[in-house]
């Protein structure tokens, strides 16, 4: 008997919407055809042999775990910061105060850098350099820079950012710290989309925009792999996603698919609920309007910066899953997504970015409404660190003198007036 | 035969320095006989029956895995962010500009809160509120104090939090997020002590400064449970460390001796370097005159605020470690930190504190002196996240227009000129 060896399973790239299929081991961005998205594909007979759950138990807990369906041949070409593997917390007591008696937490800061965004660029920047790239450039909002310049930084490879002038001041310096070339671009971050696609072109960049080309996406599956794994092999009845190129849901909605044709989940999926923002929402809009592709969004404006997206190239794939899965889609405010981080902060210790914030409040404003019930098992999927947020804590802070003998009277008074 | 549970195996405290022991359920800090460190104490036997290599293998990866060798009795008082289980990366780009083959990075950054004191937090906490304390407060450099806010605020408790006026701001700030009642003391960390130790007699709150409780230490341990566990039941062969108050090095040293007596590890131990700072290095002080206490440390300073500790009531504990271990105990200055900061970031993709930064500095010295050789297997901790560091981070960045047909020049210009 022949023995098996557990490796990348990667076949093709295939077209989501011609269906063109191009070989895998050479670099591609979108459909060389028709311009939409590329998807990797695996042999998904030659992974069931050696993914099984029973030889999952032995595995690290980092994405590699699944390696099979993930897009890197050479184990000595993935780049590992320890991404994934995130916790599944139970969130009781925000849970309680929500109405929601079966409430998970998926506290994706805990990845290298803060964010989700550690998956797709652990994949992207692995596969970049397999494939021969020599310097890898992003569009971002932040989290997506500091996660490719942290992969970038591990693999030796330069780095070239770009993102919109007023974002959060966290975000370019992580970058600069991982020794990125750091740029700001006066617009949003379909602007510094343009000046990547030009650079890309003259300089010979690897452009690797969400979902312009094939692999941050299946770094991002994993979240919808790992999150399989630790409820047991089973799906929750909801997931509730902040929304804006969509590789979050679009990537975990292809690892259900392929979870399913391995045998390891049934037919069952959770609803997919997608938040954005009421100063930037044209997921919802579309979703509203029962079309397949979104319009761009005009004067986007919200101070959660990942979901700032006014135009996203994977909208059809989004939009897909959210109905395939009988999900929906919902806009929050601002002092909503804030109220909700401080929710999470108070009730459960968790410090989050307001995109996650988002998500506490849809799922609020969906039980209100009776669209998620009292016992529905909800994930909310809390994508990024506060860390990088911390232009939104007030910053004022009472001043003790240790050798002062009514230090204790002072601070009884300045303790009991905050509550 | 008797079903034996899986739980913890604590028996008893007994004072690390006259030995007097006390029960382990009711609330203790120091020995109330001598004012030294109480550790806590267990029926290893007993955890031997079912702290196998073989039950590891299927539970989660967090620091509650070992249960049998922590605190907290009943399963339910176990808060977790997921605590532990942090990556040991491989250093090889870090490792060859080193000169050392086979260097480990054991990432506490990836922790809740961004630091290894999410570990200690979590156990102390945990067993405060078990032990029905109303409220935790402490003193600290800023993690710790994170830390304790962020189990806290899962657990219900009030928490009160004294830290150094001049902390970098992104401590208070995140201990606000949670809603901590936060402080600030014109001083040092000892001085923030005196704060807490008046406050917890008037107002009744659960001290859980550094080694003044009993359990923020087993937190600690699993540092050194982890490592042995990720190593395949083994140690490396030097383990360099960032030293404050020293909880990190005296847990570990623990955990070392609970695994041989378990019989998961034989007898070797590592050799236990402390690192500390130039302007602050009470523990190099007290090792390099061959004594066992340290005399107080004046006018500390450094840019490393969780190793500015002037006064450490653990030093005899630390310093046995290091005797015994065959280490040693060194010194680096503010410059040499920040570039280990600089060195980790651009070479390995992480992006640490100053402390974490002091490894590196310390490893390359200990290298350049023959103290450690090119092959010995060498584990730098990194405490903390950079994120809470960002003022260190210079900040002044190119700013592009998209619509400027020259913006490729530009940028040229500006890549070009910074490298
Ligand atoms: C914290 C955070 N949440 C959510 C998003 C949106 O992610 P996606 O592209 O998967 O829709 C981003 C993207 O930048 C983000 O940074
Ligand atoms: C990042 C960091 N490293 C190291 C230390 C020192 O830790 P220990 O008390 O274990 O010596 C601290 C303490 O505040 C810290 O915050």
């Amino acid at each position: 008997m022949e023995q098996v060896v557990s490796a990348s399973c990667l076949v093709s790239l295939r077209c989501t919407s011609c269906g063109a299929t191009y070989p895998a081991d050479e670099i591609h961005t979108t459909c060389p055809a028709c311009g939409k998205v590329l998807f990797a594909e695996y042999d998904l007979e030659r992974a069931a042999q050696t993914l099984t759950r029973e030889a999952l138990r032995s595995r690290p807990w980092t994405l590699w775990r699944y390696h099979e369906l993930m897009p890197v041949r050479d184990p000595a070409s993935r780049l590992t910061l320890g991404e994934g593997g995130t916790p599944l917390l139970r969130g009781e007591r925000l849970g309680q105060a929500l109405g929601l008696s079966r409430l998970w937490l998926k506290d994706e800061s805990q990845n290298p850098t803060g964010s989700f965004k550690a998956r797709g660029l652990a994949a992207a920047v692995s596969r970049a350099k397999e494939l021969g790239a020599k310097a890898v450039a992003i569009p971002s909002a932040g989290n997506a820079a500091a996660a490719m310049s942290a992969y970038a930084a591990r693999a030796g490879l330069p780095a070239y950012v770009f993102m919109p002038a007023d974002t959060p001041p966290a975000m370019p310096a992580e970058c600069r710290a991982y020794g990125a070339h750091v740029f700001l671009v006066r617009g949003l971050i379909n602007d510094c989309g343009r000046v990547v696609r030009a650079g890309a072109e003259r300089f010979g960049w690897m452009d690797v925009s969400t979902l312009k080309e094939p692999y941050r996406a299946e770094g991002k599956k994993t979240m919808g792999l790992e999150l399989a794994e630790q409820l047991g092999w089973r799906l929750p009845d909801a997931i509730v996603y902040p929304t804006g190129g969509g590789t979050g849901i679009v990537g975990m909605w292809k690892a259900f698919d392929e979870l399913e044709r391995l045998g390891l989940i049934g037919r069952e999926r959770p609803r997919m609920i997608v938040v954005q923002a009421e100063g930037c929402a044209p997921i919802v809009r579309a979703f509203q309007a029962g079309v397949r592709h979104a319009d761009p969004w005009r004067d986007a404006h919200t101070v959660a910066p990942g979901i700032r997206v006014p135009v996203a190239i994977g909208d059809y794939l989004i939009l897909d899953a959210v109905r395939a899965s009988g999900g929906t889609a919902l806009t929050v405010s601002d002092e909503e997504m804030l109220e909700g981080v401080r929710l999470l902060a108070r009730l459960e210790g968790l410090f989050v970015s307001p995109e996650a914030g988002a998500t506490v409040a849809a799922a609020r404003r969906l039980r209100e409404r009776g669209e998620l019930g009292p016992d529905d098992e909800t994930v909310l999927f809390l994508t990024g660190s506060g860390l990088k947020h911390l232009e939104l804590v007030e910053g004022d802070y009472p001043v003790l003198d240790p050798d002062d003998p009514g230090v204790l009277d002072r601070l009884a008074a300045v303790a009991g007036r905050k509550g």
